[in-house]
This record gives structure tokens, C-alpha cells and sequence, in this order.
């Protein structure tokens, strides 16, 4: 399908940064084919009207566990012990099948309305979750998670099978991709890990996984192994796949360096790392020495929220406040950590900036809003100004995946619905 | 005009926090006549559906600058000085009197949608500011800001005058009541202080001002005047007098002392604090020692926007994260932060809770958004999810002043159309 977006304030690239500017955007065969002049031959199937409206590249969700969103406000303010081992593990033991597909559903849904156009899954349950994106329309990395407590660990095994297996039945899907996702280093053997970095090797898929999260990580860490958990992974050949690795709260200097040698990407979660108490991670060292930070929510069970564009605000914020610097992680660096650096994150190539070429993955704003106003709306405005809402309208590949406020590809209704049926069975859990 | 609500998920103070609950509420004469039965001979005017609704307490704003609005987006990532010296002040020298009306009423609107009943303003501009909060039907607590070099500085004592006659021109208007606001230690002098101090006593109104803000102030404070600015006002005698202090973010232990002890409320403002590089301010240690602390947004030139919401989810997340514990202040703390304690640090009576006998200030909430489920929602969901642009319905003193969606006592388009103009007029200022 041939799209234009004709007269949009569009956030475009420039120099390291970005620009904004009245234009046209002309999309086809999924991809946006020319920003500004008519290409030669160019037929609309459609138009949409960009008048006081803003166009921003899709951001990017680079971690997150979409089906957790049926925990949302379900163990809140707890430590770690009582929200983990006596809230969330009980509630995700009674989960059926169909209830990952469904939690999946509404996680994506808030993501979309979010101006979300890629994301990055960690889930437990194949083929109910890729079936959930796949429907979804959006650009979708899915990885299985992981646990095993030895290279011949039965449950371990069957888990790469199983995570073997969902590769094999969805290829081919155009938005679909996929990666493998040990859980982390205190949940995986070092001698399982090396048995799943050869399998990605084998797959020619990248790495998941959750690394240097907690004080206490990083203290059993250099109890068992004398290591800290970078340099664990390090020795595992994880490594030298492509590796995204969520949350990197807890580094030490040397642990910055090989993640930026070994071209590891962190993907930052300051909402959760926040909220479960785990601190700030050192964004601005990870950015001084050249590594990718994205930006991810994490799930719903310590957030509460999918939406990126909050996240984006904490991004932005946050390291200002804890440096006493308010130059530190600006406005234009965090919206290149939420949409191209989780791009590559992703390992998703031509994707995350408004150029001639690239994927037409975009979010539609109004910025008819007493919060957006007045103008003129700047790339600051997405970081700072309250635009968690202001998405009408979000593009996939060039596909209308939400119009005017309506999700196109899912029965939203039908999902809250769905999500509620589950909630009341899963039951006795704490709610605030 | 009588108003009942009828079958809503209210959240309903118990014991030192809150609990939710299916209810009818009843309201007349702007005050809360009954929760759950109907009161004698009650014969409802209107009467409001709340199925699948929450009714939460309207949100305390107690520290703003609404007129500031004017400003957003126009001075983002920039040291202190080119941020106040090079960018706000030239901007706010350039605003005719009538800007300051569109200006407050921009950021009324805002505050509305995100559910705010209440706020505290500190202006420049009197009569402007008071019309635009007198039509609003917001319960507004206007300040006028003063400065002045001596007790005999000219401007300084036109000032204060400028108040006095904004108190005497708007006495009687029912949702109007004043206070003085001597700017900050640093822009006035400690005799001038002394003056405001012996004019708010004669008028019987309170004490706002900006408090040990940045780290900068601090140390002024002390080459100048061997005191910290706590210490500093303490002389004054403004603490003597009901006193709200904006910020507090660099503070000794004797300061908390001085605070606790003189009866102070403090207004933490999160987001302008990390914004402007400030940082956090040590509000765990002020509620410990008996603190009333409130919370406020600041106003949208170092924040950018005026949703309350969204401040409490800051409110309730960066202690946790700043502490490394995620038991720092709790939801339950933080919804009390941002309503009965700001209307307390506001000099409200009955005000701030769904009690019997209290002011009917409200605000629904749709919970229909895939955001807000599944169900059970709880306290939790106000801070911690993504509810800040769920507010569809707001009372204050039992007047609607918006329903579904729609603000009813203020022409939100013209305020937008307005407020672009004057924004063009401003011309020069930077835009990320």
C-alpha cells in the first residue's frame, strides 16, 4: 500500500540530533521512500492529513514481559523476596497456556498507544506469545526465557528445544524475530549458558538477558564465581553473539569496558529499577564510552506501565536529578536511546529514524492539547511535556496498525475482557 | 445543587491510608452530605453513573506557576543560568497583563484533565491571574511573588501593596483565598522578609516561598548571612506565620528540625528538581519527623506540565530508586501527599479526603483503558500505572467543572488559540 502523510511537523534526523519540519512522507512496500519530494510515479492509496500534528519515529521497547501486564498492580510496594517468591512466581504458576496469549494482547495494546512500534519479549510460553504479536502487527523480537542448572539440566534442555521450535514455526513471518533468552546469571549455570550460546550460535539468533539488576546480584555473584556478572557472562561466549542486556543498574568500571568492548547493548529500565528499589544505572559512563543504551519498561508487574513515552520521561529526568547536571542525558539523546538505539538493540536494521530507506514504523501525535501547547512542539516536548497520550494514530512496515485511537489489529475490548477473567482466577494476590 | 454519585469504586480513607470501595456518594451545599446511605430527605438535581469507575479525592497542586505555561518547551536542557538569566526572565519581561490570564488559564486546563481540584499559584500579575482561576472553579490559592532589596526598596513595597489590593478586590469569592509569597531568601532581604511578614500577619494570610532549592542558594546563604536559608527565614519571623516552602531539596538536619518544629509545610516538586539538576529532595526524613509534605508540579517552564498525576507516579517512584528501598514512601504516603496534605499546606479545612463534611472535590476516572486493567485497581494504580490522562469528570465543591472529557467553565480552545499567539509574540527563545 502507497501511503502519504502530507503537511506533518515530522521529527527528522540531523547532525547527531534531531530537527522538526512541516513536510510530506511518502511511504511504500513498507518502507518510507522519500521525505519531502514526490517520488516519480508515486500513487496514494491512502492519505492522511498531518496538519497540527506530529510525526515521530516509533519507539522502541527493548525489554519488556508483555504477558506480566495481567500482574499489573498486584504486588506493589513490596521487597524483593515478598513481591518475587510470594507474589509474582504463585501468580505465574497458575497461568494457563491461553492466558500468555491474552496478557500478551494487553500488554501490546498499551505499548501501541504508546507510539510503540518494535518491542522486545521475554516470555515463558511459545507460540501463545509470537501468535499474540504476530496478530498484533507490531515488529515483534520474541525470546523465549531460559533457566537451567546445568548444560544437562532436563527442564533447561527441553526449554531450548522448546524455544527451537517457536523459531522454526513462525519464520517467515515479515515482523517476526526472534532471540534466546537465558534468564539471567544467578538463574542459569555457566556451563548452561555456554550450551545456549552455542545454540545461538547454531540459530544465528542473538541474546537476551537480564544482567547486573540488584546488589544482591552482583554480591552472590562475587561470592560463588569471584566475578561480577559481566565478566561471568563474559566467559561464557554470550557475549560474542549479539547481545542485548536489560537493566546494567550495578557496574563497576571494568564492567562498562567489556560491555562496550564485546559491543553488548544495556537496555535501560528506570521505572522498574526504581520501583523495586535497585537504583539508577550509570547511563551517561554507558554512553561515554560509546555502548548502545535502549530504553525498555520492563513488565507490568514491576512498572506498572508499558507506556514509552513515560519512560521516556524518566529517561530524561532522572540522571539530571542524580548528577545534579541538568545538561546530563538530554532530550535528543533520550529520544535516540527510545527509538534507534533500541532499533539496533533489536538487531532490527533500517529502522528507528524518519529517513529515506528506513522502515515506515511511526506514531502520529495530536498536539491539540492544553499539555502540548503552545507551540511550536520540539524534540524536548516528547521528553518533558506530558505526550503519554497525545498517539492517535501508529504505523508498522507502512501498515495503520492504530487509526484515530482505534487499534485496528486486536479487540481491545475483547482483551481487557479477557485479561479481567484471568485476574479473578489467578485471585488471592495483595492488591494496595 | 445536589449530586449523587452512584455505585463508584471510591477510595476512602482507613486508619492512615486508603481502601476502595463499591459506593453511592452524596453531595449538597458543596460538601460530602453522606458515603454509602442516603441522607434524609435527599432528592438528587443530578445524579452521576459510576459503574466502572474511581473516585479519588481531587489532587492538591501546592506549588505553581500556572501563567508559566506560556513558557513550555521554550528553555529545555540548559544550565541554570542561561535557563532563568537568558531564557525566562527576557520572555516573562516581553508578557502584556492579559497573557498572564490566557497563561493561567492555560495551565488550569491542564491541571484539570489531570484531576487537580486544588493548587497554589505565585504570579506576577494581580488581578489577571485571580479572573482566570475565579472563572476556572478551581479552588485556587493565589500568591503574589514580591522581591525587594530593603524594607524601604520602592518596587518592593509596590508589591506588596499590588497584593494587598488583589486580596481586597477578590475577599468573598468562595473557591479564592490568598497568600503572600516573598520569592526566595536570595531575591529578597532579610528586612524585607520582615516586612512581608508583619503585612501577612495584619491580613491574616500565610507564607509561600521557594526554599533551599538548589545547592547554589545554600552556600550563598551561608557567605552571606553565616545561615542556611531555613535558618535564614527562621529569623525573619515568616516561619511564625501558617508558611509554605517550595523545593526544600538541600537541607541540613537542623533545617528539618527548624521545619518540624515551626509547623512549616513543605511542597517537594520531583520533576522541576530533576530537571533543573537539583536533585532530590529528603522528603523520607521530612515526613519521619512529622512534617506536612505536599507536592507540586512547579511551573511548566521547568518541568513541562502541570499534570499531577504524573508527578505523583514521580513522587512515589524516585525515593525507592534514589534510597535503593522499595518501601520508601508508599502509595498510600504519596496519595496523601498530593491531597489532604497539600490542601492542608494550603489552609483548607475539610479538604483532601471522601469524608463526611468535607469539601466535594473529586475527580473520576474511566478505567476502561487497557493501562488501567485488569481489575482489581487500587491505590497502587493511581501512582504506579499509567492513569494520568484517565480523568473524565471533575468536581470541586460539588460544582462538575469538567464532564466527560469536556471542561465546562473555560473555552479550551480559545485558551490554546490564545496562548499560540502570545507564544509567536515571544518570539526568540530557544526550541530543542
Amino acid at each position: 500500500m502507497n501511503l502519504l502523510i502530507k503537511g506533518i511537523t515530522a521529527v527528522l534526523p540531523e547532525g547527531g540530533g534531531y530537527t522538526t519540519r512541516v513536510t510530506d512522507v511518502y511511504v511504500g512496500g513498507g518502507v518510507i521512500l522519500s521525505v519531502g519530494a514526490v517520488p516519480e510515479g508515486f500513487c496514494a492509496d491512502k492519505t492522511i492529513s498531518g496538519g497540527g500534528k506530529l510525526l515521530v519515529q516509533g519507539l522502541v521497547n527493548a525489554h519488556t514481559h508483555a504477558y506480566m501486564s495481567l500482574f499489573r498492580g498486584r504486588a506493589d510496594d513490596l521487597g524483593f523476596d515478598d513481591w518475587l517468591f510470594r507474589s509474582i512466581l504463585p501468580m505465574e504458576q497458575r497461568l494457563l497456556p491461553d492466558d500468555f496469549y491474552w496478557g500478551t494482547l494487553l500488554g501490546i495494546c498499551e505499548m501501541i498507544r504508546s507510539g510503540a512500534t518494535s518491542f522486545l519479549d521475554m516470555h515463558m510460553m511459545p507460540e501463545k506469545c509470537a501468535l499474540a504479536a504476530k496478530e498484533s502487527g507490531m515488529r515483534s523480537v520474541l525470546s523465549r526465557g531460559l533457566v537451567g542448572e546445568s548444560r544437562l539440566d532436563k527442564g533447561g534442555l527441553r526449554r531450548i528445544r522448546e524455544a527451537e521450535a517457536d523459531i522454526e514455526q513462525f519464520k517467515g513471518c515479515e515482523k517476526l524475530s526472534f532471540m534466546l533468552a537465558p534468564h539471567a546469571p544467578y538463574s542459569c549455570s555457566p556451563d548452561f549458558l555456554e550450551a545456549v550460546a552455542e545454540t545461538a550460535k547454531a540459530l544465528d539468533v542473538g541474546i537476551n538477558i537480564h544482567l547486573s539488576e540488584s546488589a544482591r546480584e552482583v554480591r552472590t555473584s562475587f561470592v560463588k564465581h569471584d566475578l561480577s556478572p559481566v565478566a561471568l557472562i563474559n566467559k561464557t561466549g554470550l557475549f560474542d553473539l549479539p547481545c542485548t542486556a536489560a537493566h546494567c543498574v550495578r557496574l563497576a568500571g571494568g564492567d562498562i569496558n567489556i560491555l562496550s568492548e564485546k559491543g553488548v547493548s544495556v537496555v535501560t529500565c528506570p521505572v522498574s529499577n526504581l520501583k523495586l528499589g535497585n537504583g539508577v544505572a550509570p547511563v551517561p559512563e554507558l554512553l561515554q564510552k560509546g555502548v548502545t543504551v535502549a530504553l525498555g519498561t520492563d513488565g507490568a508487574a514491576s512498572n506498572n506501565s508499558l507506556n514509552m513515552l513515560r519512560e521516556l520521561s524518566f529517561l530524561a529526568l532522572i540522571h539530571k536529578g542524580v548528577r545534579r547536571d541538568p545538561l546530563c542525558v538530554t532530550a535528543h539523546e533520550a529520544l535516540k536511546i527510545a527509538t534507534l538505539n533500541g532499533a539496533r538493540a533489536l538487531g532490527l536494521e533500517k529502522t528507528g529514524e524518519i529517513r529515506v530507506g528506513f522502515n515506515a514504523d511511526f506514531a502520529i501525535m495530536r498536539l491539540d492539547t492544553p499539555a502540548m501547547n503552545p507551540p511550536p512542539v520540539g524534540i524536548s516536548s516528547l521528553c518533558y511535556s506530558d505526550c503519554s497520550s497525545s498517539v492517535e494514530t501508529v504505523i508498522v512496515g507502512g501498515e495503520i496498525i492504530m487509526e484515530n485511537g482505534c487499534i485496528k489489529t486486536i479487540d481491545e475490548e475483547r482483551v481487557i475482557f479477557e485479561a479481567g477473567r484471568i485476574s479473578g482466577r489467578l485471585g488471592s494476590a495483595q492488591t494496595l
